[in-house]
């Protein structure tokens, strides 16, 4: 055995990362053949180039998964849920922004994510085109490529640059505070999906403020946010977890954290 | 001379692209080392990676041209206006979306304008991390990476991909027209600068709407969307040339464009 038996959960998590490699490689693998095929194709039709990158992609993480790891749970955007009780599980999203994926922009990624209990303790964010890949495991510094990456050391808001996908995520309520915030702010660039959080891991942004994401949007973000120095919550400060409310809140600083959450919250 | 007296404008402007090439080129030198470089530290300080970058790329591109064609004119974002009542004038923004560039997004675009009596008949669209570069001359096919693009052939609103840089560029009745346009497409993905105007000639996105640009914002741009068989205008259809209001439809069909600018005029 890799580990003996009362070695802690983080260690164990890092022993599934040369696995996770694997099935990042083999959806990059599936994706890249569409990217930017038939652009000019209405993409309704039953096998449009994303659903055919999408469905690809998670058959073929979940074959690596069901010959390595059979017991292990998976939580996949496209094929459903298997085991999600099981000790550790897998939360797949083969093609997150599949709309900058339609257009042919190079900002959606592959999201592969580990949950030990229910936490999530592995994350890889995986952009295909760019072949840049973020890996965040719990207790260790985030990889960009091999490389350590840091979120910024920003501590006010009239300095921070800050990121959301766009203005259809935030409806009502939501939307007025996020403007509340945004007013705050340096200044904001919209779009981006995970690309957002995978470049406040490495400093770019300081706030990325969003709703309505799913666990399979946010599972494999945390752990790529939390080993870069940043914070991720939702908009009430709470840990995220399987059953979060999809709300949010991700910042450079403690600092930025607090003074987004009292305009959020 | 490499053409005649009486040879038209349109093959003039093609006998400049082997130099505006060479413009690329030494933008790309001058803005990639300063990519994703301090990322963590505020950019306002005088020598900023953006400054840096938008400046050395200008004041190569400059040099080239005093060199190669000293009695053209130029207008450059950075560093103004010279001889630009000359019958050829470059006009050229070394970094087109500077807050992607400074999050380290790697959608701003080098844009690169040649307009014969004020009217664009060249443009370069360059992504120097992506190294993709879009090129439009008129009554030619545009090209990415030498490849013929084309828009989309998509004429319904209701399955129309829209695209714009972000809501803070379309203030007060602007953002109420583009709203009203907004709930008639399919869906809206945010962000990008020219970087969505390439795309849009690639046949991703199906109409880009923006208000408050400038002529060096747009000048590259209306080559390459023509020559990829877009239509590219103000709000109220109007050919943009160098005193146009900052409006900016594009569409990828006569039928979509007409359709949105019912909506917006």
């Amino acid at each position: 055995m890799p580990f003996p038996n009362n070695e802690s959960p983080m260690s164990a998590a890092a022993d599934f990362l040369p696995l996770a490699h694997r099935l990042a490689d083999a959806a990059r693998a599936a994706i890249l053949p569409y990217y930017r095929s038939r652009l000019a194709i209405d993409d309704k039709a039953d096998a449009s180039p994303v659903t055919l990158a999408d469905r690809g992609a998670e058959q073929a993480m979940r074959a690596l998964l069901a010959a390595e790891l059979p017991g292990h749970g998976i939580i996949g955007e496209e094929f459903g849920r298997d085991r999600e009780d099981a000790e550790w599980v897998w939360v797949l999203d083969p093609v997150d922004g599949t709309k900058s994926f339609i257009v042919g922009r190079p900002t959606f990624c592959t999201l592969i994510g580990l949950l030990h209990h229910g936490k999530p303790v592995l994350g890889i964010i995986d952009q295909p085109v760019l072949q840049e890949r973020w890996v965040g495991v719990a207790d260790q510094t985030s990889t960009l490529n091999g490389q350590a990456v840091h979120s910024s050391a920003i501590t006010a808001l009239g300095e921070a640059r800050l990121g959301s996908t766009g203005t259809q995520y935030l409806p009502g309520q939501a939307g007025e505070r996020f403007a509340a915030l945004q007013a705050q702010c340096r200044f904001t660039v919209w779009g981006g999906d995970a690309y957002l959080y995978a470049l406040l891991a490495t400093g770019g942004y300081d706030l990325v403020v969003e709703s309505g994401l799913k666990l399979h949007d946010f599972a494999a973000l945390v752990p790529v946010v939390q080993g870069a120095g940043g914070l991720m919550t939702d908009w009430q400060g709470n840990a995220l977890h399987k059953d979060s409310d999809g709300s949010v809140l991700v910042a450079a600083t403690a600092e930025l954290h607090a003074a987004a959450k009292a305009l959020l919250a």
